[in-house]
Formats: structure tokens, sequence, C-alpha cells
């Protein structure tokens, strides 16, 4: 099977002033009479999408739907647009398949645990954002990841998304054939955070290689899976190649994530905190409050960011 | 990169009297003293495995919680082991990456959607089950799909899951290399579940190959998503090339799921609904009052056969 590396051509594009909208690659959408976003549960037919999402300028996704309303509760706050304590509904409610919160220009959404599940969603949030006439759209996600020899709690803000063997390239297949889409990020951004977590000034941050895989056990050479035919060897030898390789942690979205937003034109970073340190250990040993800790670290980086963006920043 | 098949042995078997037990391939968990099941919020420290699940014979499992608390509550009504409108507690409440739900001897969880969440779930339900000291376990996997050829609401059985070439394997990246492993289900679970359907008589059920993508999209071949670089003529050549290759549905989870199930010694089975004949459509454009009468097929289905085995159907 050859590998087809892509050299797709945005074929629809809407270009007015300098505002950068998002790019919808699809010829076919035009002949939809109503497009039905199943596993939001949503659609043009029966949503007003420029009305409920016209303005939103962050999006913010996370695998846990828990964990991007806590987000979205924080993030009134920040932004003084509400109380953290107030409840904010489920935009997806009618679905259990993703969970969406929006606060003023800020959506949140959950996407699951994969690279299936995050590239689902994503295709539908494109088009939703599309829909809506959305303009200078930033996506971030925000995760956990394990760490290579970065202190647990370490936050990674992710220069680059390789795969399994360490190749900065997202492959899937497409009509039975190999197709491989390129994984950047904003370098720009990626330095905006690193910069709002020295501003911050609470926690260890880097820039680095993230390594995005199929599985959580055999996929991340662990060796507490159901099933286990290495060495310990032969995975501290894995893990710390990844490290001469750049690559800092270990996690399952990044790779489709960087991929996609790439092909939609929009602005996007990673931003993950490591709960266990792979060199040192492979179950997550930390207590329930640690734990609830580290995950508030990427959500304090983005939401110093968002502040500074929209000007609302003490800073600015 | 070199394709290593599978020779993988197995390295933990526990063998008392003619009881299938659940295979656990890993000696290194032997020296684990406490073994956290993360993404359940269980460990063998904390809680009871044998008292909690020992009783397991039957595991469903499916993409959506809500699903799986629904299917749990019909099958205690159907067991007359509760009331169905009695509300079933949530084994994983501490987690929201899979829900978790016991009747009797029937344990249903749900896995998200895609290989990477529906394997990070089989890890974790396998050590699970072994740590219980289950014996003669049977798991079947209820979902939805999309139909190739056949009338939407039809029940596809599968006989053999194959990937988006066809190919009757689960490749997989451990330590940087390919592996693959076999998709083989069990032929005569498959075949009483066909009879079940007969004796049911309410709808259409086949025995079929499916096809397991990574993408719900572009990766089954929809002119609907994102992005789209391909014709609508390639689909449908694609779709009818599949059609005749005895593909009869399309999901994104049987592939590992087979593979896992396999190497862990279990009876497994897939049993999914189609909500779409693709060679008519891409769109899910039913009503939810169908959708939700097409979702109960499965659940029928597995029930009846459930009755059956544990010798509680009205014919036995």
């Amino acid at each position: 099977m050859a590998a087809v590396t892509t050299t797709e051509k945005k074929t629809t594009q809407v270009n007015a002033s300098k505002d950068s909208y998002v790019h919808i690659s699809n010829p076919h959408l035009d002949n939809i009479k109503e497009d039905i976003l199943y596993h939001f549960d949503l659609g043009t037919g029966t949503h007003d999408f420029p009305t409920l999402f016209g303005d939103v300028k962050f999006v913010c996704v996370g695998g846990s739907a828990s964990r991007m309303k806590s987000f979205s509760q924080y993030i009134a706050g920040e932004l003084k647009l509400g109380d953290p304590s107030d409840d904010i509904p489920n935009i997806c409610a009618g679905t259990d398949r993703y969970a969406m919160y929006k606060v003023g220009p800020v959506l949140s959404v959950s996407h699951g645990m994969g690279i299936p599940s995050i590239a689902i969603m994503l295709h539908e949030l494109i088009k939703l954002l599309y829909h809506a006439g959305c303009t200078n759209v930033t996506v971030i996600r925000l995760g956990t990841s394990g760490g290579i020899g970065l202190d647990i709690g370490s936050v990674v803000v992710t220069s680059q998304s390789v795969d399994a063997s360490f190749r900065p390239q997202f492959e899937q297949i497409i009509l039975g054939k190999r197709v491989v889409r390129c994984t950047e990020l904003d370098e720009k951004l990626a330095k905006e955070l690193l910069e709002s977590s020295k501003e911050i000034n609470q926690f260890n941050t880097v820039i680095g290689k993230t390594m995005c895989t199929m599985d959580f056990y055999e996929g991340q050479a662990r060796l507490d899976g159901a099933f286990c035919f290495y060495t310990e060897e032969q995975k501290m030898q894995y893990l710390k190649e990844a490290y001469d390789a750049g690559i800092r942690n270990i996690e399952m979205e990044s790779s489709v994530f960087a991929a996609m937003c790439k092909l939609a034109g929009l602005k996007a970073a990673v931003v993950c905190v490591t709960l266990v340190n792979r060199l040192q250990g492979d179950q997550i040993t930390s207590t329930h409050e640690v734990l609830a800790e580290f995950q508030q670290r990427p959500q304090k980086l983005i939401s110093h960011l968002i502040k500074k963006h929209l000007g609302k920043s003490e800073a600015s």
C-alpha cells in the first residue's frame, strides 16, 4: 500500500477582509440541505449556528466531560462572565458522546480518549465553526499525559506531535489507502503559553515533542496491561530512545488534533500535565487531591493566555 | 518496519478443573503489590475483586454510558433480578472515563468510541476478571453501525472483523514495531445469536463481516465530514468492494475487541444494529424514537441468549 503524502487542496474557503475563516475542504457539503452533527445532537436545520456560536474565539478541548465542565466554570470566573459555582448547561445534552459548554467567546468540548474519538469530534466541531461563520479561532487541547524524564506535575506544551515510531506525522486509511498528514502546531502560540507559565510562576512548564499512541498499555510500553510480551529492559530502551528524540510526554490524541486543525486553518496548541514519570514507573499512584491539582495546571495556563488575548489580563 | 505475527505465548494461566479462566499474558503483574485500574477508579488494594465480581459470567460492552445503564436495567427485568425502573449504581462513579453496572452475573461496561478507547477498557476489564477469579466468561459488544446493503434497523452478528483494507487482522505498534493479531470471534456463539433472533422473530439479523475503521468520516468513505478529497463515485466503488468482500457493516471497535478477547481466552461476539444503509446515504436521519427502538434490538438478542444460557428462558 503506497503512502500518499498530503497535497490536498482546500476546496472551499471563505475570504473576507483579513479575518481568518475556518476552512472546510469538502465540496459535497454544499449539496447537503441540513447538516446533522450526529455526535453533538446538533443540526443546521434545528439550530441557528451563527447566533449560538458566531462569537467563539477559543475552543478548549479535553478528554473528560466533567473536566471540561469544570474548566468552563473556572473560565467563567476568570473572565468575570459568571460565578465559578454557577451551573453551565451542556449544549450537547441530547447525547452522551460529547459534552459542550460555552462561556462568552470560549467553547469547551470533551473528546473522549484516543485518536478516533477526538477525530469524530473535530470533524463536527470544524463544521460547527464553519456553519457559524467564526473567525480567528484558536483551538487548544488540554489534557493529561505520561511524562518522560520530567518531575510529575510538569506541564508540556507540544512543539510537534510524533507517532509511536517518533515520526512527525499522522497516518490514516482513506478508501483503503494510506494517507499521511502533517502534525505541525503553531510555534508562536506554544511560545506564548510558555511565557504565560513564567508569568504564573507556579509550576514547571517545558516545550517538547509529544508522542501520540493508539494504546495506553502496550502502545506506551507499560508493564501493567493485561498483556505484555517484552521485558523491562526493552521498555526502558524504547522510552530512553524517545527521550533522546526530544519526546517529553506521551498521550493519545495530539497527532490527529494537529493534523485536522492545520487542514482547517485553525491555530492550535496542545498543553498536557504529566501524571507519572515513565522512566520511574507505569501506574498513576498520586492521591485524588494531588491529581486534581495537577489537572488544574493546563487550565491555569490556558486561562492566563485567553485573558491576555481578550485584554482581560491584569498585566495587559 | 517488519510485521510481527502473533506467536505470543500465554505466560500466566490458571487451570483448575474444566473451568475456563481468564488468561493474563503478563509476567510483570506478579510483581505489582496493588494493581490500580486507573480508568475504572478501582484497585486490588481498595476493592475486593473476588467478592465484587467473582460471579460474573457475561460482560456486555457498548460505547455509550447511558445506553449501558439502560441495558443493565433492562437485563435486571428480564432476569427477574430487579425492576427495570430501579436505579443501578455506577461501579466506576469515581471517574467519567467509563461506566460500569452489575446485575447478578451480568456486568455492563461502556467503552467510548474507537479502538484506543475500547482497548484501555479491555486491558482493565481483563485484569479485573482475572483478579476476581472469574470462570467461563462470555463477552459481547453491542453497538450501532453503518450497514452496507441492508435495510436500516437490521442487526449484524460479526463473523470476522476486518480492517479498512478488508484484512482479517488487527495491527498495532508496540515498542515502535508493527504487531499483527488475529480478529477471530466465536463461531458457535454467533450462530446461537442468529438462532436467538429467529426465536424472537421481530427484526432482520444476519451474520457477516464487520469492517472496523479508525475514523467515522473519511475512514468510512463518508461525503459529509469536514474534509473529503474523493468523489461520490470513488466512495461507492469502495463500499461496493466492501460488500463484495462479505462486509455487511462498519463500526470502530470490533477488531481490537476480537483480538484482545481471543488473547485472554474469552468467548466473544459483536452484535450491532445498522442505523443507515451506506449504499444510500451517509447521514443518520431517523427520528430519536426510531433510533431508540433500533438500539434496543442488540439488547433484546443478547438478553434472549443470556436467559437461555442461565436457564431462565421460557423455552428452556
